[in-house]
This record gives C-alpha cells, sequence and structure tokens, in this order.
C-alpha cells in the first residue's frame, strides 16, 4: 500500500506544491508583507551602510522618489543613483537606518515602514558633523514578487542651529 | 403594466440598492479609495489653512503620528494637538498644502498622498520666514469608511542657510 501508484502521485504533487511556496517565499522575502518590507528595509539599509552605489539603487523601484531634506526630490532611478554617488562621496560619510515599524495593506502590494536613522560625515573645515531623524518609506509589490522604494521621505531630530 | 406590483417591486430594490451605494460614498468621500484620499487631504489641508485645531486633529486617526522636522515626532492625538496649537499660535503663522498624487492599495484600506507645502510666519524680529518643501502622509480607512491620518512626515526644501 504504501508505494502505491497513488500514494506517490499525491507525494509528488504535494512535494510541487510545497516547492512553488518556497519559491513565491524566496523572491518575496516572506510570504507575511510586513516581515518582508522589514527584510527589504534592512538589506536597503546594509547596501547604504556599506556604499554600494548599484546595490542601494537596486531596492528603488522605477518610478521611485527620494524625498530628500533641504534639497528637491530625487525622482527616478538616474537622480537616486546621482544623490546615493553624492552622498557616499563625503569625507567620512556614514548612514544607518533601522525599521521600527512596518505594515502592508490587506491585498498585501502596498505598505510602508517607519524607523530612525543615524548620519554622520566629516566637514570642509574637518569637523565631525552628527545628525539623527526619522523616515517614512512607502513599499510596493513588483510583479516579480519583490518588494521595491515607491516614496522614502526623512528629516532631521535636531534644531537647524544645531 | 407599468404600475404592476411585481415592476414596483423590483424598482424599490433597485432604488435602495442606490442609496446604499450613496450612503456608503457619502461616508468615504469617493468610492474610488484615490479620490476619497484627495479629499481628505484637501479637507486637512483646509483646516490646517483656517487654524482650526479641532478641525486639524479630527483628521488623524488614534495612533497617528506627524513626524515634525528638526523636531521629535508627534505621537498620538493629544501630541498632535499641543503640536497644531503651538504652530497655529506663531505670529502671521499660514500654512498651505497640496496633494500632487495620491494612491491605495487594491484592498482599498491603506494608501498614501504626495503633495507640496507652503509656509510663512514672522520672527521675533518682525521678520517675513518663507518656506516650501513636500510632504508623504499615509492614511488608513476606518471602521466607518472615513480615511485619517496614520504617518504624516514633511520637509523643506531649502537648504539650512537659507
Amino acid at each position: 500500500m504504501h508505494g502505491s501508484p497513488r500514494r506517490l502521485v499525491r507525494l509528488a504533487v504535494l512535494l510541487l506544491f510545497v516547492l512553488a511556496s518556497l519559491t513565491a517565499v524566496a523572491k518575496s522575502g516572506s510570504s507575511n508583507p510586513a516581515v518582508a518590507i522589514h527584510s527589504a528595509d534592512d538589506q536597503w539599509a546594509a547596501a547604504a551602510l556599506a556604499k554600494d552605489v548599484d546595490k542601494s539603487v537596486s531596492f528603488c523601484g522605477p518610478d521611485a522618489a527620494i524625498l530628500v531634506p533641504n534639497a528637491p526630490a530625487a525622482e527616478g532611478k538616474e537622480a537616486i543613483r546621482k544623490w546615493f554617488q553624492e552622498i557616499f562621496n563625503i569625507p567620512g560619510f556614514k548612514l544607518s537606518w533601522r525599521a521600527t515599524e512596518t505594515a502592508a495593506a490587506k491585498s498585501g502590494e502596498l505598505g510602508y515602514s517607519r524607523g530612525t536613522y543615524e548620519l554622520s560625515f566629516t566637514d570642509a573645515s574637518g569637523k565631525q558633523v552628527s545628525d539623527h531623524g526619522k523616515y517614512v518609506t512607502v513599499w510596493k509589490k513588483q510583479a516579480d514578487g519583490s518588494w521595491k522604494v515607491l516614496r522614502d521621505i526623512f528629516n532631521s531630530d535636531l534644531s537647524p542651529a544645531h
């Protein structure tokens, strides 16, 4: 009975189903959209901490915009690439962030992350400058199941006089 | 034939359906979530332009946060109320904004608006100060069908030296 063709077919169908599910989960990072967004946010932060321009840009969707403070928004991947290149070239530049909250719509294709950032660099006079603040990123699930940045905006907790 | 009971019942059912639909649309502002968010954003901006603290706070959900630049975030309705009171009390204060884009998830309970703001006030020395910038607001549909602010964040387009 254990090796009957019918049982084997059933087992094969079950295995195929499990494999298909695992592949889908691997693509999106997780079957839970809020967890998948958190994972994408963490990986994006790691790319920026490593000052990897290509990888940092790769987390942005085709129509992404980064609403940079004290400057006009960086609209689209080329403007975003230029912005990452500029900031990563600042002497002593270090940017790290961490999501404190992620959530997604029930339909599972749109969500957001919220978190805090820390930033430091060396200014023209050789002085160490430090900043910290907060951000909101709107994420959109792509056709391939990956989550990409749609809108990103951040601001400082510090007073301008600081 | 025109006044047959069967036709009248059908007409009554149709009218009830239309009324129910109109009531649902009236509650949410629109049956299209992106349009409803745009409408809520416009009404929120009108309340802020009128410096109406109660009305400005009423557009914020129970767990809303406004991520104010150059200050820690205003977490929850009481902190948001205090913040609106403070800024509306600044001499010559005027804040206006306009959504340039709204979108919602397919499930229709989560979405965002993006737009630009203009701000002016009179500083301690009597000088007129002007600022303009951009914002992203995450909106959540409430149980009663209304859209409320969940997260709001904005920053200036101007350099700090301005």
